[in-house]
């Protein structure tokens, strides 16, 4: 099965467009957490069991493992997730770019020793810097092209022949890139306006939407601008706002519940405006 | 000590613009290392040992670590080398881009995890995505500029308002980004006139140029084209044609020998074109 039709095939099981990120930063675990050795894989398998029949893909941020000496943690986390989860897409957020032999072995690192289903690329370098990635026919690369951040603005807006960089992105994956029709694109939920020209370019082609939750963007706005002619085509990501919820004391909720609580909140209301 | 200084003392030192690259790849190491549990971490020793004195930089690319499950390794051949080459700069190509928060676990990782005096950079987030790495004052980002690879041009060489993104780039970092004098720009050997034009908008900003040995860069033309008004500035990349040089059989060269033979005759093929 191909990374595009095992999202689809997510979304649908679990009616969510909803990607749930994970950051693992221990600082912010539960106190009873923070002192075990593992402690970033039991606060990881809390969430993934906790969330992932509303999810239609989990996204785990390398560098927030790598930061911490924990690339075993993260293979013991992705081997989880395809055990128990096997319907489940896993995004390696790592943004890669690099030249051809260099690319082929990131490759190898997101596809093979973690086993993900598709990782996140920079285009800046161009299609050979991408190309090996689509060399595992059954993965996806989701290419960075209008990123959320406020400095996003400082190349990506360039003004390209009228039209500002990221569209060029757009187009140049919409157009050549996508050859297999294994690519996606990171598409902020800052910008609605941008969000909807990107996919007026890309057709149904998927988009990882990040920005909403902790970075402030707004669930109907991003949902409207960002839905296929279907309703779908979005991983609109969470991860601190799901991984660090305030829990309800008077409830007694923990961790895992007061992450479910959000991830349903937050799934329920994308879909209010699919269609 | 900042990056930028150390690199021109050890370049003063050594009397090079030479960086040697470590990209290990088990396959082409020599027989007798294969087999062995810490193989990488051998061949690296053997390689820098013979090549310390003749280089202005050491440059791991972490990819080559990352398909190996090797980070252990890697940390292991970057102590190493601050213990025995204290003064030889490590610049950890990474290629990193992100936003923030997630920019500062990467710099955590370049520069505390491996301790690492500069990491290699994208632009395509933005100065945000740059900033977290600037905070270690008396550490480097160096920013992709220019790149050496067939599909560099896909964005790099876009139109904006009359000049090529690339050049957007260098006066980007050189104009705003590099505020304390951290930056420097990855820029390819194999465009010499492009080369040129940056060191025009950059001034003495060091340049990382990949590009000759392997990838086929001219050195006359590189040096040329890449030197500042007082020949130097510059990081000039081997990495495959050193690591995996050709032994000369009836000398009895091993693998480290003739490593050390072709990062001297390229040091010296550099220097005479530095004036």
């Amino acid at each position: 099965m191909t990374f595009i039709a095992k999202f689809s095939a997510a979304a649908a099981a679990n009616r969510s467009q909803l990607c749930v990120g994970l950051d693992p930063d221990p600082a912010r675990f539960p106190a009873h957490l923070r002192s075990k050795a593992d402690a970033i894989v039991q606060f990881c398998k809390g969430i993934i069991d906790a969330t992932a029949d509303t999810a239609c893909a989990f996204k785990p941020q390398i560098a927030y493992f790598a930061a911490l000496r924990a690339e075993e943690q993260l293979e013991e986390i992705c081997n989880y997730l395809r055990a128990n989860y096997p319907a489940i897409p896993i995004v390696l957020d790592a943004k890669r770019g690099d030249i051809g032999a260099t690319a082929e072995q990131y490759a190898r690192e997101a596809f093979e020793r973690y086993g993900a289903d598709a990782v996140t690329v920079n285009p800046y370098m161009g299609f050979d810097s991408v190309q090996p990635y689509l060399e595992w026919k059954d993965r996806g690369a989701i290419i960075l092209c209008r990123t959320s951040n406020a400095g996003g603005s400082d190349l990506q807006f360039l003004n390209v022949d009228g039209k500002p960089l990221y569209q060029h992105v757009a187009q140049l994956v919409a157009d050549k890139w996508n050859t297999n029709g294994q690519c996606g694109l990171v598409v902020g939920a800052t910008f609605p306006n941008e969000l909807a020209q990107v996919r007026a370019i890309v057709g149904d082609m998927p988009l990882l939407i990040p920005g909403i939750g902790a970075q402030g963007g707004d669930i109907e706005a991003t949902v409207k601008a960002g839905r296929t002619a279907a309703g779908g085509g979005m991983m609109i990501n969470s991860s601190r706002a799901i991984l660090y919820a305030k829990t309800d004391e008077e409830k007694g909720e923990d961790f895992a519940q007061a992450a479910r609580r959000v991830a349903q909140e937050t799934r329920d209301a994308i879909n209010l405006y699919r269609n």
